[in-house]
């Protein structure tokens, strides 16, 4: 079959390149790739399919680099808690619950929210990750998936779980056209002990993929490490080797320095997930720092329990607010750095090297934004709007790998309407079972 | 005329008195007043419209109690800026050359945005306020108007801009039918001298109208009241008279103790804008502190270009989010008390004792959310969706004085479509001028 080719004229893309950050002009998208973005109107065959971008700002999809999207069953179940009275009384017990249904239900109605909310790539580690795989597979997006690990049980059912998790990484890699990748995941050092990480450490070298877990979210995490381990998680997870693999830690929030050395040192990427970590109260990570020492931050909704809705414009925005406010310089992260912090930045955490950016040779993963509002007027900078003015629901359209998923605002790939049916009894069947 | 009388049927009403938080059945409305709310089928009239409130949530019209509306023409003309730089390279000569014709505009288009995004209510405070007055009149929106007056010049020109405020705002009070209320203000202790501000107090006497005025925005602010006036702003515009007056507070970012005890000693409501406090890196206001003192505190979204849109939603999020994450309390600020922030205690803040809650007897200025969509999924508690997850693009219709002013999405009092035209243009004549 040949390549599908077709263009988009009268177009604004953002580019964000030196000091460009927009082409005024056409892109044409063969097949699932960009291979022309410019002024000059390209040479095209007769009969070519052209969509007018008169009034859309097209802009590169944004990638979530973290999050549980099952826990959107959980939406608003417990809110405004004490963290522990909210795991253990709240979503523990639920969680437990949750069948492999429940999961597709679940991730189907994140994968929803995600998709018209101009997310097209997400990074998700959860249990039942075939459901998870499968949802992503229907929807056309593309996803990062590994199942995260707790290790607080005996070695049996430690080895069953690491196998599981092994399976699914080696079975998924390169599936769906190439959109589903995977990594290892032990959940945590504070819930995985140490021998038990280096098996993981180990199946990511076997397998050549890169490792995730949770890092330093809260400050009791930090000071329980010292006390079993006599060091705080970045020393603990670098002495068992996890930092000498591609490695992307979520959350980072309670770091010195020093340890902000470490992982520039090691390339190791962090997943910032503004949102939860003001929900949850686990304090405000040190995002201007980290960018300094030359760490690759990005962006992350965390599970929709915890934040609660999976809208990145806002976790882009949180994170070009609050450390201003914080740090008192109004120059802190800049429209332009938020802006890469939820693509460009976000694609790099994720090893994905051909996504995250508008070029020639990119793959067409890209959303449209209707800038025919109110709040995007006038249109002074458009880099500015999209961060401090634009929401999920300004997304018009989405593309991923040149086909579209999103057009006028509904999702073509998934039945929405059978979803949020479904989401909602899945719930209910939960507080019943 | 008789008062035209209808009814909603099916609907889940926010009331958030006491332990009750939702009413799901019927609201009737006759005139400009809610006359019933409640779970029982009312006795009605043959022939009475009705509207079907399925997949609707309805709560009160949102109040956003300071900004200073016609600044939308300058969003995202600078951002990431130093202060002084923001205000002395950008904004104060750019607002130097704004005309009636351009606060018009600039009006028409927040006011556009705010009604579209769920707000009913709004504090301005600005220059030119006769067209803010005349775009209030014509949308059908509520507003309390202020011009304010900066008092850095000489004596005569002080006393023309006091008769201006005062002569606006005796002309105006009480206009619109009644949707128009007044206020007198003071810009700021440091724009004005003390005996400039004594003259407001009396006008505010002579009047019998609230005042209203900034403090507390910034450190430097703070700091440099103590070395004029040998006290910090507080004890200064009480010194003053100020709070012996019916008073509004724009940030109060930096109090002390002893301050937050004067201010609930006198009543004084203080409008706490997150969005513009971090994104300006003013600080972060001590709101669960203010609030515990028992202080009026409201939310405001300050002018669209510090903000930089008008999405109250996000206002009450934002005080929910970083009021826990700052203090590590993760019960700061729960949603219900983030909803009353920005419905109930706004209305209380700009001393409207007749909206801000949907209630038998209350002016019907309400608003419906679109329920209907994944992140208001599953259905577990309407006020943290509204809070946690909702946005301004969620509302679907909206109500002032018991009209429909926003149907489906559209603004029905507005041509939407010119005001964004003429936006822009406005915003192109300046930067020519």
């Amino acid at each position: 079959m040949p390549q599908q080719k077709w263009v988009i004229k009268n177009g604004t893309f953002v580019v964000l390149q030196d000091e460009k950050t927009l082409v005024k002009g056409y892109m044409v998208i063969e097949g699932d790739q960009i291979t022309y973005i410019g002024e000059e109107e390209p040479q095209l065959e007769e009969g070519i399919e052209v969509l007018d971008g008169n009034n859309l700002l097209f802009m590169p999809g944004l990638v979530n680099t973290h999050g549980h999207t099952a826990m959107s069953l959980l939406r608003g179940y417990g809110d405004d808690l004490a963290l522990q009275v909210w795991l253990e009384d709240k979503m523990w017990p639920m969680e437990g619950k949750f069948t492999a249904q429940d999961v597709y239900w679940g991730t189907s109605l994140s994968v929803v929210e995600m998709l018209k909310g101009g997310t097209t790539t997400f990074l998700d580690m959860y249990d039942h990750m075939d459901q998870v795989a499968n949802v992503t597979e229907q929807s056309g997006m593309r996803a990062v998936l590994t199942r995260g690990v707790i290790g607080l049980c005996p070695p049996d059912v430690q080895k069953s779980k690491l196998d599981e998790a092994v399976a699914f990484a080696r079975d998924w890699h390169g599936k769906a056209d190439g959109r589903i990748t995977t990594m290892i995941s032990p959940h945590a050092p504070y819930t995985c002990p140490p021998d038990f990480i280096e098996k993981f450490v180990q199946a990511s070298i076997d397998l050549n993929i890169p490792m995730h877990t949770h890092m330093s979210e809260t400050r009791a995490e930090v000071e329980q490490n010292v006390k079993d381990y006599g060091v705080r998680p970045v020393e603990h997870l670098r002495k068992l080797g996890v930092f000498s693999r591609p490695c992307l830690v979520a959350h980072g929030v309670h770091l010195n320095d020093e340890e902000i050395q470490i992982l520039a040192d090691h390339g190791v990427a962090v997943s910032h997930n503004p949102g939860s970590n003001l929900k949850l109260a686990s304090g405000i990570a040190r995002v201007p720092e980290l960018l300094k020492a030359g760490v690759t931050v990005s962006l992350g909704t965390d599970g929709p329990a915890s934040n609660n809705n999976l809208d990145m414009f806002e976790e882009m925005r949180l994170a070009a607010l609050i450390h201003k406010g914080v740090s008192g310089d109004p120059t802190a992260i800049p429209a332009a750095e938020a802006f890469r912090l939820g693509t460009e930045y976000g694609a790099r955490s994720l090893f994905l090297d051909q996504v995250g950016t508008l070029a020639e040779g990119m793959k067409a993963d890209f959303i449209a934004l209707n800038t025919d509002q109110a709040h995007f007027l006038p249109r002074t900078d458009f880099i500015s709007h999209v961060i401090y003015s634009a929401s999920a629901k300004d997304v018009e359209h989405v593309w991923v790998d040149g086909k579209q998923i999103v057009k006028n605002g509904s999702c073509l790939t998934m039945d929405e309407e059978k979803i949020r049916s479904e989401a909602q009894r899945s719930f209910e069947q939960l507080l019943a079972r």
